[in-house]
């Protein structure tokens, strides 16, 4: 035994076996289909950069989590710790032959050395999608049709893409005579949901300068304009936002360009579904526009499941050319987190649901015969690979989550037969040859 | 200009843009639905790994190509090189929790600091499916029916998949009295192809010990059982095999196993994409039955493109459960090349069919309306995100691949009508609102 290596994963680092990974390359699908039918085309990076490409870039925390190593050449190169990073040094290099707008997303595994106490992972998926090269309001608005077309066909109903733009709150703070400070307020708004009001209150004092009546009036505004807004009232508070802030360009023009996002979805019937809130903060020292929080009405405490922004220039570090954009990334893990918590995941460990019984190894040509007709059909077969005893053949089809068995012995091929037998009620039954594609297809 | 970071890949590494990700992307859907329907299973394994699971396992050109490094917590780490190792790692971890036989794919990227003169990437891509836990020969048929479905799926239709089986080459050097030096001789057969008669002989009088004339007897046999005999002849060569080495039970028993194989892909009619190939000793220290390699008959110089074969013993490294298995992997780099020199690569850059003008912005909901009827279709239509001159948007629509585009402006709106271009041939016409998906589909 002293001569075995241990089989493990590194701390912070997991495998996915099948009941894992099933769910996981669904919602991969289910996003990549949702992406393209927008025209976003797919591209990748390299997992390992020049360790300069990557640092300073995300703020000091990810520089120190940075897995950072000089290769064989004596280069200094990292693992990627997102995919924005990697996209913006992609388009600074290729943007000239690809030309603008350009619209890409992005799938594929980051690494962080993070604290692992948190529950979180060394390696995790992200899912981006971003379109460049264009200022225009109308791309703002298909970023969030993509969020709810995305939550759609991952099966959530209830959800509620939360909005807000930037402009609004700066407006806001130069009208209060706080622009100066303005970057300090962001960072303490953005603590609002984790952290009591008095600490809040305490940072815009201490960090911003702002008298507590100031911090007051500025809370008071985001539980005014805040994400539990009864339905329908969005559009009223933006009207009274524009009233309120009069001659403010920077609040009309946030307001105006969230109008226009609520016009359209409106006109197709899913407003219901968006929601003003003015409390969103989210990466402040990049996003410059229109930001996006989406949130799951069974499950609010677990946090945004598609988040993103506008912001004004992605590759400036790499390029003089300007690339304004728009985008958002898709929360894998915490979606599917929330997934299985809601028990909206399959307990299947097979990607195909038919069984084919191996009844005697002379038949496998049937047997393949058979299999490949449904394999045709669209339906996954899987032929048990011994002749094992029948009832050890199902026993293995029932853990692993198959739906139908197939048998046929010498009576069955005698008589032109199959026999059927639905793994879940346990019901078995013979039918003609060719009624098992029809049959099969029923029962799934 | 010198503030700026040069914004480059590492030498060996690539970016994937959308014309070339969009053909890897489809690659490895083909192969996903395919190990699917099957039954295969999917799983994924960490990036990382600690040194000790992947040193000395590819032999001593992997472990220095190895990107191993020291993590924060000053582990020994390494980036994987291929999936078998860690699947090895993965199964005798998870075995006991899995049950047998265990069907998995896996596919993901692997790195290796290889000299890139050859053409070569430090990055690339890995798709393979194994069975394991079963010494049964319907998973090695099951194998090769599998390669010839991958085959089929991604539209190749003249290919050849050369099977061997390493018990007959052993028996017959067995007979010949050369059991000891066999794992030289194989070594010397796997340079055949690649390397002059004269120095397959030197090889194997200086490693193995052969007389020339045992040499040239062994080099006869692989001309003899090539991958060259017309289609039909593999049958009869196995029984002459049968007859030339009667009472060799090692051979017996291999070309036993080979004719079951071609049993089954005659029952099914598709036996003229299998050959009989002793010349194949691939990986040869590593598999112990069935041996495949595929080859395109329009490029056999690319070599094989999906090869694999049978192994005694996944895990024993790290588990003393035994693990019998049989798989194969599918050249994904070399496959699109091939594919790109055959011109079966779509040139397009973007994966919707359909551009949609945007006129005039005050229709935005009216246009992303249209959009959406045609994606519930499954037809992909971007959306042009400023109101640009329609020229300049039908200009955007050729670049990018686009195949149709659909206008309408006021007067369209007036008049309930869409016109439709078709890009390719330059021709528009217009036509009623309810005709689109209609008109649309028969373009595509």
């Amino acid at each position: 035994m002293a001569d075995f290596i241990q089989p493990r994963t590194l701390k912070g680092f997991r495998d996915y076996p099948p009941e894992l990974m099933i769910p996981r390359e669904r919602l991969l699908e289910q996003a990549r289909r949702v992406y393209r039918s927008y025209g976003f085309a797919p591209i990748d990076t390299p997992a390992l950069e020049y360790t300069e490409i990557l640092l300073g870039k995300g703020g000091e925390e990810t520089d120190k989590q940075l897995y950072r190593f000089t290769d064989h050449g004596g280069r200094d190169v990292a693992l990627r710790f997102d995919l924005t990073v990697p996209f913006a040094r992609f388009a600074a290099e290729h943007i000239g032959k690809l030309g603008t707008p350009f619209k890409r997303y992005h799938m594929g595994p980051v690494w962080r050395g993070e604290n692992t106490q948190r529950g979180r992972y060394r390696e995790f998926w992200q899912c981006d999608f971003d379109t460049i090269g264009t200022t225009s309001n109308a791309s703002d608005i298909e970023t969030a049709l993509v969020i709810y077309d995305l939550m759609r066909a991952l099966d959530f109903h209830d959800f509620r893409i939360h909005v807000s733009h930037r402009s609004i709150l700066n407006g806001i703070l130069e009208h209060m005579n706080l622009a100066d400070g303005a970057a300090a307020v962001l960072r303490a708004i953005d603590k609002v949901a984790k952290t009591p009001e008095t600490d809040v209150l305490k940072e815009m004092r201490e960090k911003a300068g702002l008298t507590d009546t100031q911090g007051m009036e500025i809370l008071g505004l985001l539980k005014a304009y805040s994400p539990d807004l009864p339905i329908g009232t969005s559009r009223r508070k933006m009207e009274e936002l524009k009233t309120r802030y009069c001659g403010i360009s920077a609040v009309e023009t946030g307001v105006d360009r969230l109008e226009e996002l609520f016009d359209v979805f409106e006109s197709l019937g899913i407003a219901q579904h968006l929601r003003l809130d003015l409390s969103i903060a989210r990466g402040l020292d990049y996003y410059t526009g229109t930001v996006y929080e989406t949130f799951l009405s069974a499950l609010p405490a677990i946090g945004s499941v598609c988040s993103g922004g506008r912001y004004d220039n992605l590759a400036s570090l790499y390029t003089k050319q300007v690339l304004p954009g728009v985008g958002a990334s898709l929360g894998l893990d915490r979606l599917l987190a929330a997934m299985e918590e809601l028990k909206m995941l399959p307990t299947t460990a097979t990607p195909a649901p038919v069984l084919m019984v191996q009844f005697t190894p002379e038949r496998l040509g049937d047997y393949q015969k058979m299999a490949r007709t449904l394999r045709a059909e669209g339906i996954g077969v899987e032929v048990y690979p011994g002749a094992k005893k029948v009832g050890q053949q199902l026993q293995y089809a029932e853990r692993r989550g198959f739906k139908v068995a197939l048998i046929a012995g010498p009576d069955e091929f005698a008589n032109g037969l199959w026999k059927i037998k639905d793994l879940a009620k346990r019901e078995e039954r013979a039918i003609a040859t060719n009624e098992v594609v029809k049959t099969v297809r029923e029962m799934l």
